[in-house]
């Protein structure tokens, strides 16, 4: 219904990137998820043809365009062709790794990282979480102690994307007492830096272009120019970058539901059982109806929600609200998908079946939906 | 999230709609109910402030102003209080009445009827629905035929909000050959003609301040300028006018579920159980978080909404999809605060308790849930 | 499907209530909510047809039949008809304020009301809920406090069903300190005792032929044999009740939704729209089909739990589970079938507009649904 | 709640099948759905213990215990270590196969097959799909032309479950004129037959121990002795056949849903966030206590069924209402237990992980939840 979302750079955009992905992404993406990985020489395609670090300042080597309507795009054509791990792998980059080195990094640590980042020869991950300690940050046991002007890190990590290729690494560790929120900052790790080890490729249900893995530090000695931030703040600089992951999570949830739904459309309306199409029956115009709705519904709060985000205004409270509002959604539509698709809807060769798989981590990882109500509970009951 | 939605002169109406309600309304909402009729000086005392006819030029008595985001503060200060019934009754004439006379009307109709129902002093009717036709409007079987100049009107009309009460009634007739979409045209009807007469005021288990009544039809004698708009044109003037009604409902239920959350809010706050808030218990912040998510992502796709029927752009299954999907909204919102209220929930001296029962006819009258689904779901698999 | 759960004798007791209900019940309950009241002499001609006392052995006037399943024809056949209130008050009698009697009774008490409450000439009340004390039973702030042989009762109760009419109530107040479970007892007042007073009658939005008010006890004295149990065991005694109680109200629930489906069954079959039956559109179906097989399970489970009852082996886990599912299904079912019935659902000459309203109380009294979640969570998650 | 639901018969064969479960399934699982297929030496061990064939006479190698009972407990017991693909081939022999050949079969074929089946030797399809018809029988485009005393086999069939392997195939064909219900018969087709060729293995997003393939029936000439029943009555022993099936189904589905929450009331019982178990925040508790009442009113239910299976008196309509319940309760559970169980719920090494994609197909196969709700609603609605 909004015209004026997406502007006429937008849609250039949005141009270039669908024939990025139709010519590089969806001939290769089924092999990358037998592999358990997406080939790394697509970054450095998405690099030079400026797909990555969209919003990192040209100096760096990135697109220095700010406005968060780009990633959308991008964000939206992955979905069309159901490439949620190659998605995830970019996101990573832009919506989680650049933000932290752009507004915490000191201009070597920019130097350093961007450039390689943005052109996809170098890949990052984010290890937060622990075997006993996900949703909940204050339980984090990797703990990196003061040694001369360095750290000595010591520790591990589950469950953490492209844990097993990155090249760099943002890892949390306690720094400080336990106990108050000052306790722990953010440190950059480098491949390959000694007592640092790679633990199993988890086996993961979906998503399966991704590597996820555990990580091992055993008495990782670090210079002290890998203090990413400020010491001590490093549960804030969490919490300062948290809306943009989830509003990254959200933009690909709603465009995920989106395409299940195209998909289905053209199924239904050329397939036919007991003689007529099966888009000729009442529920299936009912269950079409609805989904179309709710999908409509929320794109009008994601597209107010990525304004405020653009302006800086998205607080942490409403990112909440997209982000478990939408995957939730993703869920729900994608199932219906799949049962409106019958028995191909259980073949991976349809990309509903490979959605449905997808999506069933997305209301899990970047703070469960019970999180999610948590925060927004809590802000609704303060006196 | 959005900020610029309401400016500056909304506020303004607002702060006089407000002052409006709560002294006039709030005081004898109750025993309006009780009497099963709100009474008619507040529709004299709502025209002179221009709370009536917005829309209306002012060369005929109404407020001049196109913006449906007027008519929308005024639906939310009702919604507010649980004015459910004087809210119907309003939006009866800003959103069916008026439209249809100033769109249709000649210039005499005009003059004869706005200055009335603009100043509170006239109040309308839409007389549509029949025992054997709700929804399926090509099933109406009341016929107004061809009698020298004018026409002769025979049939039976149900349903009607404040069909006991109307001055002048919008009625759908057929005046053509069965089939087709041409057989159908709008006649006016005014109080007291001869063969008019008024069935049993229906006993409804909420809205009660409000006649919903059985009208008939037998021989009513009509001049030739009963005709409003053009004859065998009256399905495609109802069509066209839907949205406008939708719309109405839409803002009212969106802003019901709001106000309810809010009387929630105040209550959970407030009231303790096994020594400690009703509000802090998890299941409690969850139930409200739900909610507030969903009111939220609601909003923006309604006020979109308003926008594009603002620019005269909102289509009919645009509408279709806001007017289920905050209707149903509404009501299961609803229904969680009155679990939330426990006893209290059940007991008509709460807001909350006549909210709910005000709130179970919004999924069926103005098109119900399955027709709304049925004009989006058609419109999807269409070739 | 199970065919072995009625035994002929129930049949013959199922025609004999129906008659009743045909011929007393039927015709006056409308106008009995229109009064706020069943009219009190239905009690004494249910009493002289032995439908009142079931479980009461005949020395005391009852049926003297414990088997559980009478009640549940009694109830059945009440929601058949849609008889709320009348249903309410019945199971007052059966199993809230006899049940106690007769297992807590001395002899001299039960002579004293077991006649009079089987024969109708008497109606009871049990008074536990309190403006600050709802599920928390702890909570409990009516005081009695020893004074020579006797008690002196303070306090305030609140949503005490036929609180205004009893004749001999059942009352719960701390005898005991604050703090621990033997702190509470309970005490029988009858109508007229010195400084108990009635309150208002709260106005309710459904079950409207039933009494609910509030009631006061300043300084209200009590024989020694007012007290009906132990002394300090009264939190006891009221949980060793409770499952009877639920399962009473689980009866209903499942038998309200099944007349619902049946009246739903009658009205789209007849109906038409679009020049179908309702009944032939997809859509009807699916629904119809989900509520009858909805209803199907859980009568398989409700009669397991009749029987576990009748055995006395019905655990409060189970009651729980009973209570909490049936009345959730009853309300959203009735919910439904309210929309499959269009605008006349809406109204309360229609039985299942009135079965909409009178249901919505289900899942509050006797145990919130969130209680009894609880209930059965603890006991899941036990180490 | 119900006790006498298992004798002591059915206690011990369950001990034995827990056994065998432990010993020769638990191992082995995981390899197997890495390659795709269980090891067929499995069936033999299986088919020793006499846990294959259970139906079947012992003149013909089975168990000869018509007790639908024992099949549910071999079903539990596979259930509860999630091996579905172990279970859907097992069902395939015993609810599927078998039946058909029992009650169908001459005893030539029953002597030729039953003994192999029975011992594990011989595996079974069922080949009814086809590409254009899935729920639709009516829509089988494989014809069988009489050829001499023989048939003459066209067409390809799809979905079919251990078509890749097995060693006789009950065919469904089309043997007579379109239109009508006498169209088709049922035609035994054995591995290696000249011109029946097995296409590709469908990779399936879960039950990945099991093979799904098309078929392809190229001219392929069959004896006269290959027609499993009446010829022309093929749809009527479909239809005869559906109650097994299904119930099978539901019972695996049940008592996975089962399986589920024994996993995850486990899992939140060990593990902690914010210093607390998972299994004392309030919303875990609602949402186990919401499972455990819906399985436990689902169990009452299936007892109902299989006790009606066993007494032959378990209608379509009662079978549907099984399927579809249980089918779409076991969906929704195990989602919810992913859920609670974290990231740790999308890794395959976790069997909720497994369950879930394992439980998708359950809505599809042995009829769609829709032709389920299809049934149940013709049959209300009927005249």
């Amino acid at each position: 219904m909004r015209r004026d979302f997406y502007e006429e750079d937008h849609d250039a955009f949005r141009s270039a990137v669908r024939e990025f992905v139709s010519r590089e992404v969806v001939p290769d993406q089924l092999r990358w998820e037998e592999e358990g990985r997406v080939d790394p020489a697509l970054w450095r395609v998405a690099g030079r043809q400026g797909l990555l670090g969209l919003a990192v300042p040209e100096e760096y080597g990135g697109g220095g365009a700010g406005d968060y309507r780009y990633r959308c795009v991008f964000i939206e054509e992955l979905a069309r062709v159901g490439a949620a791990s190659v998605n995830s792998q970019v996101s990573l980059v832009d919506d989680l790794a650049l933000p932290y080195l752009l507004d915490l990094g000191g201009h070597e640590q920019k130097k350093r990282w961007l450039p390689g980042l943005c052109g996809g020869e170098l890949s990052p991950a984010l290890a937060i979480t622990e075997p006993g300690a996900g949703s909940d940050l204050r339980g984090i046991a990797t703990t990196a102690r003061r040694d001369g002007d360095g750290w000595r890190l010591n520790g591990a990590k589950t469950f953490i994307t492209n844990g097993g290729h990155a090249d760099v690494l943002v890892v949390v560790a306690r720094t400080g007492p336990e106990g108050g929120n000052h306790g722990f900052s953010l440190l950059l790790v480098e491949r390959g830096t000694p007592g640092f080890s790679v633990g199993r490729n988890l086996d993961k249900i979906g998503q399966r272009g991704e590597n996820v893995a555990e990580l091992f530090f055993d008495d990782v000695r670090l210079p002290a120019e890998a203090l990413l931030g400020e010491e001590g703040e490093g549960l804030r600089h969490l919490r300062e970058h948290l809306p943009t992951e989830r509003m990254s999570i959200a933009v690909y949830a709603l465009a995920a539901a989106e395409a299940a739904l195209d998909w289905t459309l053209d199924f239904v309306r050329q397939r036919t059982a007991f003689g007529r199409r099966i888009a000729d029956f009442q529920n299936t115009r009912f269950e079409l109806a609805e989904m179309r709705t709710e999908i409509d519904v929320t794109r009008s709060f994601v597209q107010d929600a990525v304004l405020a985000l653009n302006a800086g205004e998205l607080s942490a409270v409403d990112a909440a609200k997209a982000k478990w509002w939408t995957t939730e959604l993703q869920q729900r539509a994608i199932s219906r998908c799949v049962q409106l698709h019958g028995g191909y809807g259980y073949m991976r060769e349809y990309p509903i079946a490979r959605a449905f798989v997808d999506a069933r981590i997305q209301t899990i990882y970047g703070g469960t939906t019970e999180i999610m109500k948590g925060i927004i509970g809590r802000d609704l009951v303060r006196d």
